[in-house]
């Protein structure tokens, strides 16, 4: 008997590694499955033959449980959909659409299925579409972000009580007390983004590992509510943006100013000034980029320090 | 030995019922105090013989330590604090300025001070100007709010890394298992607002109470942020203002949209059209208007029964 994140996934630790464009490749699928967590590749940013790739590495560089995270919005999604059986893929994270879509016809294969929700409505429609389990993700998450703002904090038990499948926490998590925290307010086990781009295995460039680290509170934003609303860490691409929403500027102003390949430019090329850096506001909390195994052994370690701190003096009130 | 806060005010749970204006007079902060929290009168919305009525009117409804709530940008400051000295009133929380103006002319006189912070930064202005707490609030918070939008989950611990002084944790908290968590995360105790804004025992109008429970996730949103920060219930007056911004219009014009009495008009009166409603995204978990007393009974009740079961398999992981 154990947790149930880590019981369906066949993992240690109920830690998930979030699939992010431009940073999740094998390298850092592989090392945070090794260290007991789930790794999850970001398909989001790849080519379909650039997937298949990352996958066969992965499987390659390790034996344990790994999955990938599939973002619904893109042409090519059947392409990488087809991957994942012919590889024997056992783990799909879906995101950014109907998880109608694609969960009965993984399920058939022998796929485990997750959905990214942002609020209780979307959990439900999951458990109808008979997805495995939810992660919710809150307003500080970095990357793409759900429109009504609602923090970790109030989503997480507004997500238990509207469900019964298991429960991922998601955005402002980085360390053992938050997942603590995270689990006391109804999640089975946390997701984690920002904290593995600061890893030495992930696959984003140095100069956006150096920005998530040395970024304080203020320092992310969500951005483009108008299109698709997105954290980034303020920089001068994210300055102009801001500029032009407050002046009212249109959709289709908005869409010229960020043009195409941004994300890639700053997160993968390291282009700082002109590039999309998208991180979470935990972004505030991590100072060093260390290496996936030290991660997740202190974030282990502080969970259970805080747990058994229980009986600190602090705790004890009303007596 | 027990919890700091308790200590600090000499109560028995360290749950502290925010200041707020039109809903906190003394019918609240007494219940709130007799129950074993600590009750602060909302000076914000009072002239000052209003705020020295409900003062008076709080010491004969409780022999409990209670505190108030002064925000320092009203002309009428000074008189305010006259009263808090002559009234003897003990516990003074300040907010919306700067700690240094009150704090030692406060102290001096033998009042406990704490001050509202949005921040770590501010968390340490508020310790060097000699304050004995400090609240730090999230984004998700009700009413007026700080500008880097960091939320509760990823400000405790910043403002616990960066004071020595008890934290007091705000923005999102209404239920047993929040406040657990919040204090894992490194907070002595918690302040609720909204929670107590749906309590029998307060000032707000009925319908304001009202649509307080019916708010579902998504229905609460940051507003008038060219001005200042406001988190309100969306209705056709947010509706409006929410347009006018979209719009790219100039604070004057946002300055004129809002007028006067707004809040009054919505949160006393019960205009929830025209009004302003002040409320945290946690109304989306608050179900119903309840007496103080089973208000705070529940959440020790379930405070209690969260850290008991730190037992529960799912909190066996790595094992």
């Amino acid at each position: 008997m154990t947790n149930r994140i880590c019981r369906l996934f066949g993992i240690k630790y109920p830690i998930i590694q979030g699939g992010m464009i431009w940073c999740s490749g094998w390298e850092l699928a592989a090392a945070v499955s090794n260290s007991g967590g789930l790794g999850l590749i970001g398909a989001g940013s790849m080519y379909p033959e650039v997937f298949r790739t990352h996958v066969k590495k992965t499987k390659q560089a390790s034996s344990k449980p790994f999955g990938v995270n599939i973002p619904l919005l893109y042409p090519n999604t059947e392409a990488l959909m087809q991957i994942v059986i012919d590889e024997g893929v056992k783990i799909v994270f879906t995101s950014a659409g109907n998880p109608k879509t694609w969960t009965t016809w993984l399920k058939e294969r022998g796929v485990t299925v997750v959905h990214v929700v942002s609020n209780s409505k979307f959990a439900i429609k999951a458990e109808e579409a008979g997805v495995d389990a939810v992660v919710i993700e809150g307003f500080e998450a970095g990357g793409h972000n759900g429109r009504e703002e609602t923090t970790t904090l109030v989503a997480v038990p507004k997500v238990r009580q509207a469900t019964i499948l298991p429960v991922i926490a998601a955005g402002g998590i980085a360390t053992g007390k938050a997942m603590l925290a995270a689990m006391i307010l109804g999640a089975d086990g946390v997701q984690m983004g920002t904290r593995f781009i600061a890893s030495v295995e992930s696959s984003a460039h140095q100069n956006f590992k150096n920005a998530v680290i040395q970024a304080q509170e203020g320092d992310t934003m969500l951005s483009l509510k108008q299109l698709v609303p997105v954290r980034l860490i303020k920089n001068p691409f994210y300055e102009r943006v801001s500029q032009a929403e407050l002046n009212g500027e249109s959709k289709e102003a908005l869409q010229t100013l960020l043009g195409k390949g941004r994300a890639k430019l700053g997160m993968f090329e390291g282009d700082t000034t002109e590039g999309e850096l998208e991180a979470g506001q935990i972004a505030a909390i991590i100072t060093q980029i260390e290496p996936v195994e030290h991660i997740i052994q202190n974030i282990v370690l502080e969970y259970k320090v805080a747990r058994e701190q229980m009986s600190h003096v602090k705790f004890n009130i009303g007596e």
